[in-house]
């Protein structure tokens, strides 16, 4: 037996680098803004503590591009580095100059979001560069140090002239990278990653106006000053604390953080915990509407105010990245696969912890201002109402906010709809039945025969309705939900109480015969039911369970009986046996004259159920405009 | 001065490895089958060339899950390394033995399919193990070697038992990685990573039944035998000359790629090129419908049969990533940024032969069986108009193929719609007008009055209509689209003739005073117009230009004019004078009577535009069952 130490081939160091380390070249310039951010955030701990004696200042960072030169330089006013440590730090692969700083200074660097994730991250460079340079002065009292290297191992190291503390990243861009010489595109990168980073970064001039001298003519032109352009916000919304912003502080975070959306959020809601895990964020609830299908990854995930990423599948329950803002936690594991990402703890508490600050900002919400609340419901009740449908604690939760609006726009929680309606609305098996509508417009002649019987008709209209109804029944005892157009009014809430029909037996028998010959439509059940007089003769309905069990299949999920979405749409075709125009239909002498007030009804019925279009409709227009001349 | 040289610290290697090789661990299974199957390749190839002198045979890779003792197996029977081999290969990281191996035999490995990108893939492993070993004997006369690491970085080297030919992978599954000892876990791994490697690849067993003895009884159990589980298939179709592949095989390998999917491909493309780039493929034109908005990452990319990603975003032309299929070159680069990609030449290249060989293999399906092609045009429109829309070469070469259906059923090309209908449908200033409705529905009755006269009427109903019809305007000489709807038959293809009005200049004054007064609504602009007296007494139109401005910016894109999407729809009310019902309406003495026809002839004339809705219908279908009595 032998055994040996494995031999990592220098040579091949800065191809692996350049091949593996990230997938996406682009990331460099985040790590080394991150390195930059670090050794100032160091330097202001030292100080703090007394162990730096030296002027903290107002240090920035200072991105330039240098397109003839083919330079980038990055430079900052931190900490700097010692030759040794330059020796240490650099010239040592893999060795995680962070780690060793928290390790030192562990209790009182922890909360002085000191960045320790990208401790290899200066080696990103050579993605995109052929040359590096590196001009290093420390706080300490030493002199600054050069060192340069080329992508082989090879380096250079000198002394330097810089006098001023901090380090200068100097990268002579690559050939096949040149895209990081165009001001644009850097000016990109830092807008994506380093936007909320703690120090601010200086990228390129800006002119600004002077004021005018008070004397000055009329027409004079302003003069102008060129200042520097701090393309970052060092102190985010999300770092503060709820007490010190104001609602107009958080709609201006917004902006800032989606300057292409014009519209304002409706409300946010601040997370903020440091146990068991560390989280801070803002939340915003955007207007949604019925759309379920919209953009979801609009939620922005940092760590330690640097951007990792914008999918945060996994991380924030799935019904919540309809939302959008800002999460930032060192928490959360990031070279994991996303299975692995699920089941792993801390996310799983992260997860069920955003579930219920948004259930009691919710709940705070409804309770401050219910009027306010109402009024943005129908922008937020997608979020909700799939929240309800996909997490058990949720759905508990929501009963205290979520709404039932009617069609005239009265707004219920179930309990109140509850106290509401079960005296007129129980039916004689002692069954709450809750009437609903999807479409104010196409199911009108329903919703008003409802409401003649002092009915409250709810008005239910998002996409996955049909699937939280099936959840509130099996919830709730003894409740129903139908749809307005379910049957006729009289049915669906049945009473004890009887109509007696005008029509004998055999004029019943007469009429049912001629129905079915004239009409030929096998889509329509004929069912001829003794009504008010004043209910319209013909009326088509749809019954309940089937049209639920189809949507439930057309928008997924369960539930749906396997097959049922391909069948076609079965409809009753109730006939009113008291209405003045069926006792006519029967008394008219000449059959062809029977048929056409039999077509011209079924034709007015199917009108009221939206199911006359294309020829059909054309010969009606056609035939009405005969029967009115 | 000094110099020196980067020292890579192998402590941290494993750290490193462990952090930053792949993001997503569950690669490390793709990676060591990869070189499995490049040292079974490998030795097929230095068979074939008589280097090595040994018997080739059926060799397979095996995968085995231990989970009791926390192993994963990886074996194949390739060409094994010496002990020499696994000092160069394992020993030294980041020598890539790929290339060493190509650069040496690069004249006859060249078409031999070697995988020589995933030269460092194996220390993939310690992403997921605390410890790994090989076991491995090469195909030369040497003893085999057993090597050992903890993912320190020392390791232990012995000679071993080992007598077959071949490479053994034992991973020991570290703690944090346990779901790599499901089986079901490993399974879907190899089935997404490797479903198309070219060794075949055993997992696990399954139970085959036997065929029955002649005499056996006819209750009798068929006997099963238990027979190795091969999981990958070794020879996708599109390794394969077309010349050799039916119909068939193409619809048994859409199967093979979509197991959940249960419709057919409607037809495929093979791609096979080698010069200036490689690349085969197949793609399919699956059914597509009206949506545009469907899952875009079907299109899955190979390199030499190893599955690398299914985000093509950049590599196909965008209107082509709508179609499913397979793309395997070598040629793409990987990792880099999406916006790299597309400057890069080499990927141009592929992007505009793709889309050449997809409209060649269009044009040679139309003419071979233009009615099959007529047949699945519904199907595939939105790819070719969204194509014609995108990319210029695809509109000049769609010419020959692309179809303009009418409401009949009849499809023309655009050159044969042009001579079927200039006669007819030229106006009086030249300008041939090509009619279209977007519902043969809604707009039945205004596609009626159009075959009355002998129009040809077209059925154009993708989201995207209103984009191309813009383009063909501009691109073709003298050509109108109008809807059907847009205005009365007669105004939308004027020609030289006049219909007389019945009505005196004052009666018209009097009828227009009239329907002013009573008609309310503000959205309509009633125009008197004497028209034929057959041609309904009301019809509201919409001008084609403002609707298709609106729908352009409904659906994205430039071309529509900034706000217009936020106007309020705007209709003529088109009252023909020489109607029967309009000179009634005069005569008619009541004025109470004369507003009830109005209001009538409104309500049936928005029924045929599809604008009369909720309580306005309810009205109108209670005042009609009033006027049937």
């Amino acid at each position: 037996m032998s055994t040996g130490k494995i031999n990592v081939a220098v040579e091949n160091i800065f191809p692996l680098i350049k091949k593996f380390l990230y997938s996406d070249h682009e990331i460099f310039l985040r790590e080394l803004v991150s390195n930059a951010t670090d050794a100032t955030i160091k330097l202001k701990h030292l100080t703090s503590i007394g162990e730096a004696k030296v002027d903290y200042g107002n240090p920035i960072i200072e991105v330039k591009v240098d397109k003839e030169a083919k330079k980038l330089h990055i430079i900052d006013q931190g900490i700097g580095m010692t030759e040794a440590e330059v020796q240490k730090y650099i010239n040592d692969i893999a060795f995680s100059g962070a780690e060793e700083f928290l390790d030192k200074y562990k209790d009182t660097a922890k909360d002085s979001g000191i960045i320790g994730h990208f401790g290899l991250g200066f080696y990103s460079a050579f993605m995109v560069a052929s040359k590096v340079e590196i001009i290093t002065k420390s706080y300490k009292d030493e002199p600054a140090v050069h060192w340069v290297c080329d992508g082989s191992p090879e380096f250079e190291l000198t002394t330097a002239e810089k006098t001023k503390r901090g380090t200068e990243i100097i990268l002579h861009i690559a050939e096949d990278s040149t895209e990081f010489l165009e001001e644009g595109r850097i000016r990109e990168l830092l807008t994506k990653y380093n936007k909320f980073m703690p120090v601010p970064i200086k990228f390129g001039t800006k002119e600004e106006e002077l004021p005018l001298p008070e004397d000055a003519a009329e027409d004079a032109e302003p003069e102008t000053k060129t200042v520097d352009n701090i393309i970052n916000n060092p102190n985010p919304a999300w770092t503060k604390q709820p007490t010190d912003l104001e609602d107009k502080d958080y709609k201006e975070f917004y902006r800032e953080l989606y300057p292409m959306q014009f519209e304002e959020p409706l409300f946010h809601i601040h997370l903020n915990v440091d146990y068991p895990f560390n989280l801070t964020g803002i939340l915003y609830f955007p207007r949604l509407g019925k759309d379920m299908n919209i953009q979801r990854d609009k939620i922005q995930l940092y760590q330690n105010q640097v951007f990792v990423t914008d999918n945060v599948e996994g991380i924030v329950p799935e019904f919540l990245t309809m939302l959008r803002g800002v999460i930032d936690s060192p928490d959360i594991p990031l070279n994991v696969s996303r299975s692995y990402l699920q089941a792993d703890g801390a996310v799983k508490k992260i997860s069920s912890y955003i579930t219920r600050k948004v259930a009691d900002k919710l709940k705070s919400l409804f309770n401050e201002d219910r009027a306010d609340f109402e009024k943005k419901w129908d922008d937020i009740k997608v979020v909700i109402e799939y929240g309800m449908l996909s997490e058990e604690k949720f759905f508990d939760k929501a009963e205290a906010f979520a709404l039932y609006p009617t069609v005239d726009g009265t707004y219920y929680t179930y309990p109140e709809l509850e106290e509401k309606i079960k005296e007129n609305q129980t039916d004689k098996d002692g069954k709450l039945i809750v009437l609903y509508a999807s479409d104010k417009d196409a199911q009108h002649s329903y919703i008003a025969s409802a409401k003649d019987k002092g009915y409250e008709v709810l008005l239910l209209n998002s996409p996955i309705v049909s699937h939280l109804l099936q959840k509130l029944e099996t919830s709730k005892d003894k409740v129903s939900f139908v749809r307005v157009d379910g049957d006729d009014i009289n049915n669906l809430i049945k009473k004890d109480e009887e109509h007696i029909s005008k029509l004998s037996d055999e004029e019943k028998e007469n009429l049912k015969k001629l129905l079915d010959e004239t009409i030929a439509d096998k889509a329509y059940t004929v069912k001829l039911e003794a009504l008010d007089s004043t209910t319209a003769p013909f009326t088509i309905t749809q019954p309940e369970f089937m049209r639920r069990m189809k949507e439930m299949q057309a928008t997924g999920g369960g539930g749906g009986m396997f097959g049922m979405g391909n069948m076609p749409d079965m409809y009753n075709l109730v006939v009113n046996t008291n209405s003045e125009l069926v006792g006519e239909i029967l008394n008219t002498k000449t059959k062809k004259k029977q048929e056409r007030l039999i077509t011209q009804s079924l034709d007015l019925a199917r009108l009221s159920q939206g199911l006359l279009k294309g020829e059909a409709l054309t010969n009606f227009v056609k035939r009405s405009y005969e029967m009115i001349k």
